[in-house]
């Protein structure tokens, strides 16, 4: 008999983005000439088209495929060179990483699951509340939390709540942790991490020999130089952090599927023995043999990102949706919500009015306005009283959403 | 303290490929004259051009990105519909596999190591030898195993030994095993199995509610019409089996990355409880939150090898590899050697002359002939005593290699 991994039988059913899109899908049911309003500000996904760079560039990796001399096959597992020496010179430049330490992927999603494989099962995991979902679900798959209660939280699992209370930053955990995610420019608030934050987390980590799992999928958006845009800004990050990048939010590539994850080779874990074991071998082992590489004219594509001209095509779309980012958060602010993030981040955290619950403001919006946006409380409990705004879209949909902000709620 | 999986650990570090890559390394050093001559016939990676018709479709994809109204971003993680529907309708005719039990990913490896991640840890698996490495690995990973033995074998993995005694069809596992890997026409034996084998397996599976997870990647390979190319050609398969398949092999996808999985409705693991668990909705589940989905142009190239041009142009190109299959065969068979596979297959399997072992075999076409063949042992156990040349190449090397196998060997 086949025995089932019964640890995914924790999981609910309901996973946030499929219950939006089971309530879209009732309301269209029912209102239909309404349904055709429809702006959707929820899933955290680019609009606008594919730098023409990237474009090209794939184009040109694809006519190479067509040509026995240039024809490639299986490329290196851990990306080609040409795209992890475009990484370290242009976003880590100064810190010390190699190329040798970064790891090519097809995006951050799977990294940021994958990178369990190389630990053992039973370690105490921290996470921010709200929080990305998939670092909830991934450790629950892979055993390390107890069932799910019916506040929604697993067992086992060091929830740090992250509430307008405590300037969304938490406080150190009360009970060592031996991995502890943090994800900044944070999905789904949107704020953002100082040196200091970051260093009071490395300084934790070092005590305790924990590891960080830092997520800089949306490190692009950060437009005050004193932030810190990588973890290994800061000292010692080296022995504790794995960095995970993406090409999905400044290169637009959610569908093209590029990402990255820096593993430094001071970074260790620890044997039943207490020996200390790299993590940069253990991961190159397993991206060896679970994993083939990046699809050649994926990566010929990122490698462009980094070109003179890439580079000004990113900046283009990052002004373009932090543009919307502003526009979100003063419709918000002039109708008289407590607004957050939107600043160095494309989401714009919102506070709801007095009395209604996200799911409730989920709704209110979707019947009245017919503008879907993520309920907070669909990301942790502490995301309850709030809800997302994703400056994912075009400027026309984005000014159409303010006005119907203001029009709703009376500014 | 962050425990790593010390599974990992199990592993050695010496794995097949990098360890040919260590012997030619060291050959070239040595003999830089001699080294110019070398012709790889070692790992199983294509060499001809990618068909134009899935050049073409590529290149339009990555130009709907360019446009705002043609744009799309994350796509299904299961793969688009466009392609799962071409799937079932040209690999699975009549076999009752619907679009929707079809999971598009980004290669077999991923597809093979990963589906671990929905069984329960400490099943029985059983492996045939010599076996794809990946299959071994990605369980002592997983920690379905005890650790390595001197004779490279894991213990607590069933190994089924393949070898011309048995005409490299194994017989059934003495003890009650829980999942079996199967492989179709064989990596690396190029031997196939006939409908009435695999039939055996499926009655296997259905007593002992096993699992078989048949990898299909050769599948198009396959000339003899009363072979079968897919598992659910066998009746009750669908309760017992998922296919791997994958476009590395047909399309030359190997760079471009492309497969896909089968996991039928009726397929269920068990629980504790006893309770029958599908597995459908696990690796949804699982590919739902650890994968991102297929890149959307590589989608759509993968679409295009299905149209009358595209499968024109992989025919072209299987007859290439099994031309080249057919001189290497050929010309083992003059140097008075006893040649297997290579006939529904691209990969020729060859007995080693009297008294000399793989390795042995591998050092010498390498030293007197420049010739990078496979050495069977490193397949596991029962490959000893065989070597493995692989048709991947161009037809002029694959006429130079004959040349220097039959002076070699004194044909």
């Amino acid at each position: 008999m086949a025995r089932v991994n019964e640890h995914f039988l924790k999981l609910k059913a309901g996973y946030l983005f499929p219950e939006i899109g089971r309530r879209v899908r009732e309301f269209a049911e029912g209102a239909p000439e309404k349904a055709k309003r429809l702006i959707r500000c929820g899933i955290g996904d680019v609009t606008e088209p594919l730098p023409a760079a990237a474009r090209s560039a794939m184009k040109e990796a694809v006519d190479e495929l067509g040509e026995r001399s240039s024809f490639r096959g299986y490329g290196p597992e851990q990306g080609y060179e040409f795209l992890r020496k475009e990484i370290v010179e242009n976003c880590f430049s100064g810190m010390g990483v190699s190329a040798d330490e970064v790891f090519v992927s097809d995006g951050s999603k799977c990294d940021t699951g994958n990178i369990l494989d190389i630990f053992g099962t039973g370690i105490r995991v921290a996470v921010m509340d709200p929080v990305y979902p998939v670092y909830v679900d991934t450790n629950v798959m892979a055993g390390n939390t107890g069932g799910g209660g019916a506040n929604g939280r697993f067992e086992g699992l060091v929830y740090l709540p992250c509430t307008a209370e405590n300037d969304f930053s938490p406080a150190l955990p009360e009970e060592p942790v031996d991995l502890v995610y943090l994800c900044y420019p944070n999905n789904p608030t949107g704020t953002v991490a100082t040196k200091e934050q970051l260093r009071r987390w490395v300084d934790y980590a070092r005590e305790h020999e924990a590891v960080l799992l830092f997520d800089a999928a949306y490190e692009a958006y950060i437009r005050d130089p004193d932030l810190p845009r990588s973890i290994y800004e800061i000292e010692g990050a080296r022995e504790c952090a794995i960095e995970f990048r993406s090409f999905s939010k400044n290169g637009g590539f959610t569908g093209v599927r590029c990402a990255f994850a820096v593993v430094p080779k001071e970074l260790a874990g620890t044997a039943a023995d207490g020996e200390r074991v790299p993590l940069h071998g253990l991961w190159l082992r397993r991206q060896s043999t679970k994993f083939n590489g990046a699809s050649y004219p994926v990566q010929r594509g990122a490698e462009a990102l980094f070109s003179a001209a890439g580079k000004m095509q990113v900046g283009k779309l990052i002004e373009h949706y932090m543009g919307n980012a502003g526009l979100l958060r003063g419709a918000c602010e002039e109708a008289g919500l407590e607004v957050f993030g939107g600043e160095h981040s494309p989401y714009v955290w919102v506070r709801c009015p007095d009395g209604v619950d996200s799911w409730g403001m989920f709704d209110r919006f979707l019947r009245e306005a017919q503008v879907v946006v993520t309920p907070g409380a669909g990301f942790g409990g502490a995301g309850e009283g709030y809800f997302r705004v994703s400056a994912f879209n075009s400027r026309e949909n984005v000014e159409e959403v303010c006005r119907r902000l203001r029009a709703l709620l009376g500014a």
